[in-house]
């Protein structure tokens, strides 16, 4: 049984890399398959459809990407610290994709979101669950910042929706500009965004 | 010859229709021709490649939008006024499109940028064109706003991206749960970006 769910970490991995260059649609199991170096018949065997893969995708790099984020916004900094801390670890992984394969490939659940929401409920669903605990764990920090008087934004669940809103349209650009210096700006975005009363100039030591 | 400009007209449209439902990937030319009700010979006849037909969708989409957007951003109003204005048309823009066919379809060139900036550089060079025109747009009345003292931002061509990106970042959401009431946050959040003196209470009166 170890070589069989050896295949399915290859298809996975493949169909994550394929997914992320060109997108859900213009890929077949055909090529999932090659990339992964598996039969086709492996493919069936895990997956039945090729949408039940894109959940397996999606789930796989949440698990990783939720890790990571919650190593970041549990973390014992101050609270925007821990933002500032996010959009730079963001940054720092757009660079890393486009220096192994050349462009920026944005962020997979926005991808996805543009390319198959109004498609495929099963999908859409899922994306809204990642995105509604991504946006919870930024409200939690965004409350604890209120506690401490750092921000004066009042209402922290709709500010930690438009922060991640803003994560994402910067990375769109990020993407389409192929230059993840864009998400530089970011976290001063997010000081305006929450009406932090402490502005980039001494909030730039951290 | 009114009978074959027609067929052109006619395949544009069906196009524009079907990849802001499903994508540009996941259309084939037999399907587009169909939605014509046009004969392939014609779809060939008017564009050599799929990829030209994206790039004519894009310019005819940028052509109706650019209008619009002048009109809106060369008004007489007050400049974050005009801004205003341009966040209630494209809500309303995202209302009309979700009662015509049952989902919010979002931004056609947010949708071609994840989806495509990837894979083909004809379509990222012109998607990057618009999204340039519609910054130095926004940009234009925000150096307004700063002479007026409206605004406390400095750097005008920034910002102006940052309230591009968080169109689209909340774009990205109204299509993503289907709601167009994601987007009665723009004005705040464009507010907040850029440092405005006027703040939502007072600012409300337009």
């Amino acid at each position: 049984m170890g070589r069989t769910s050896d295949a399915r970490e290859k298809i996975l991995k493949a169909a994550q890399s394929l997914i992320e260059l060109r997108g859900y649609s213009a890929l077949g199991v055909a090529e999932i398959c090659k990339a992964a170096g598996v039969p086709k018949g492996s493919f069936y065997y895990f997956f039945e459809t090729k949408e039940l893969l894109a959940l397996a995708v999606i789930d796989e790099h949440w698990a990783v990407q939720r890790v990571a984020w919650e190593r970041i916004m549990r973390s014992d900094a101050q609270p925007l610290q821990r933002l500032r801390q996010l959009f730079e670890e963001t940054e720092a992984g757009q660079r890393a994709g486009r220096k192994s394969c050349g462009t920026v490939s944005g962020c997979l659940f926005g991808n996805l979101s543009l390319e198959l929401s109004n498609q495929t409920e099963p999908i859409r669903e899922r994306l809204q669950q990642i995105f509604d605990r991504q946006v919870e764990m930024v409200d939690q920090v965004i409350s604890e910042a209120q506690q401490q008087g750092d921000v004066a934004v009042v209402d922290s669940h709709e500010a930690a929706r438009s922060v991640v809103a803003q994560l994402e349209g910067q990375v769109l650009f990020a993407k389409l500009y192929n230059n993840p210096q864009r998400l530089e700006t970011l976290w001063s975005n997010c000081l305006a965004l929450l009406d932090a009363r402490v502005r980039p100039a001494t909030a730039d030591a951290h």
